[in-house]
């Protein structure tokens, strides 16, 4: 059964965000939530959109990728009981990607760490209220530190024109920045963050928009400056992230895997990161079973995941697609799934059950686009 | 500007429920997010919607309201150091409807908290992963508690003739349990919890459906027995749910608010319940600055609530209005807004800044519907 796609009632507890009138006014068809946010999913087609982020610039509204503050005397401590990724070696301005575990080793989010200063970070969080987490193990155990959701609102500009484009509007130093650091700009007034980063594979920056007011006024200056760069309004692109091995949170990686199993080992400090509250689970855990791989369905796929299609070898359920979407570039249907580890081996050959049926999949050696290295 | 209905883009991140394919066939035309899960929002229109439930029954996929358990021997100590309600006089097959607060009296939750055994505890919660902040300060603390969220979605029956579709169903036994107490069903062998309580005031109950492997067939039950009573699906409907004054965390009352402020003072036990950690701080904050008010607004409202519309007395900004629908019972807009203390006396003459204009607003002695004590 084809479901006509529904509409998002909007209300003050999906909250709007600095920029939702431009990206508006840019013609968004589609919502997610997002961190009880509204996350654009598509402005003029999933297709049109990614060719266009992989030949342009894009300015996209992610203030849905909230922060969680932590600052005082405790505040490195607090972040490490939370992670396996050793923070002691962490420079001044830098960012960390941060597997984030409970006290069994299970992933809670995989937020970007930003180190303010000795005593003072941002956690730029997928979907889920880790600022609860935060509070409580602050409030149980009595830390010193303050914990909370600052007003910042990261705008990404991806694509392979966005160092043009920064360029214009904040200088070639801002450009030099080196991947998952980050400097300081100064507009309207206030100093704000703008690390080498986002959710693409496409290259660019997100800036820390600190405060409300200066959502608009950014994004025109932006759209200004940007216009012979052909930049338009985007948001994280279902197929190019997939393309990427860009996993989502809630979606592709849940409590029910451990860093490992999410293939997140080089995060993984079990030598030193001893205060990680999760340690020592995480020790008994290095050879998980299950993991999250890439996988290559056969067809042209029509329809998104909106739940997991099971993956079969012959009469065993032996785990699930999460993320799918037809490759234009690779000419393929680019996936996302979790696998018993027994199924893990590239080469694998499963059978997918999707809502049209029944198809052929295959375990990938690797994603279709490299990352550049995070680490 | 008038911006048409976005749609919703689904993903597995934002979960499908035991009923959602029921929901569906039933032709649900609005959802929004809730706790990371599906949650219709009008199936008719919303006012042929809230002409059904007041008048007939109506079954509501609620599953969006998670449970955390919370078992083991210190699982009443750690809810009591969430809440300010004392928890020593619950009695075994009690709900209690509880404000959570923080470590200084912020309002974090308002869930329903159900209390299985001495040692177990579910909360039924509004839209926040309050999982976290249990597991947060459990894991800080080290308690002797499991904190999980269990396969457990409620299924909520609604309307005057609830009572005679859960007779059918259940028998009389059932129909006799009072107002936020509970009893255990069986079904499809197992056994259940159904409490009378619910997010409206035309009574009803809440069945606690444990596996998602009975959400069809017991949604089928139900609907065969109450064809005859003219039973259809239905959802919290906006415009009641203001008449009755339900208030909606992350919306009418969020972390900017006091149990004090949100007028919730009946369940602050300030004298006994010392275990809370907000208790200190909530000592000091009895005399909240500014309150949650019942407001009409003049004219014949169009629009629902995206965002806080602003109240002014005068030149001066003094609140905001969070909620607001045109009651057809009531003949005109009722609303449900936060505004200063100085401004919060009935009759209080106020302006409120709508999408559509400025409009006399006042504020109201009480809701206009009456609720049955939760206490």
């Amino acid at each position: 059964m084809t479901v006509k796609a529904p509409t998002l009632t909007g209300s003050p507890r999906l909250r709007r965000t600095p920029f939702s009138r431009r990206v508006e006014a840019a013609g968004v068809q589609g919502y997610t939530v997002y961190n009880h946010m509204l996350l654009p999913s598509v402005f003029r087609s999933l297709e049109e959109d990614y060719a266009h982020l992989k030949s342009a610039v894009q300015v996209w509204d992610v203030a849905c990728e909230r922060q969680v503050e932590i600052a005082g005397s405790d505040a490195r401590r607090l972040v490490q009981m939370t992670t396996p990724r050793d923070l002691s070696k962490m420079a001044d301005d830098q960012c960390y990607y941060i597997p984030m575990v409970d006290t069994c080793g299970a992933m809670l989010n995989d937020p970007v760490l930003n180190k303010l200063a000795a005593d003072r970070f941002w956690v730029s969080l997928a979907d889920g209220d880790m600022l609860y987490y935060y509070m409580g193990i602050a409030g149980g155990q009595g830390l010193d530190v303050q914990v909370f959701e600052p007003d910042v609102s990261p705008l990404a500009i991806q694509g392979p024109r966005a160092d043009e484009l920064v360029r214009r509007v904040f200088g070639q130093a801002i450009v030099e920045t080196r991947f998952f650091r980050y400097k300081t700009v100064t507009f309207g007034g206030k100093e704000m963050v703008i690390a080498r980063s986002g959710w693409s594979l496409q290259g660019g920056f997100e800036i820390y928009v600190d405060g409300t007011e200066h959502g608009e006024a950014l994004w025109d200056t932006l759209f200004e400056a940007g216009e012979d760069l052909d930049v338009r309004a985007g948001c994280p692109n279902a197929i190019e992230r997939i393309e990427g091995g860009l996993m989502s949170y809630g979606s592709d990686v849940t409590r029910a895997h451990t860093p490992f199993a999410a293939g997140l080992d080089k995060y993984c400090d079990l030598d030193t990161a001893t205060e990680c509250l999760g340690h020592a689970a995480l020790l008994g855990k290095r050879d998980p079973d299950k993991r999250v791989r890439p996988l290559e369905i056969e067809g042209r796929g029509q329809q998104s995941v909106a739940q997991y299609w099971p993956l079969a070898s012959g009469a065993s359920l032996i785990g699930h697609v999460s993320s799918a979407a037809y490759s234009p570039d690779f000419q393929t249907n680019v996936a996302i799934g979790t696998v018993n580890a027994d199924h893990s081996e590239p080469g694998t050959e499963l059978q997918v059950h999707t809502p049209e049926g029944v198809r052929a999949a295959c375990v990938m050696s690797e994603f279709w686009i490299r990352h550049a290295s995070r680490r």
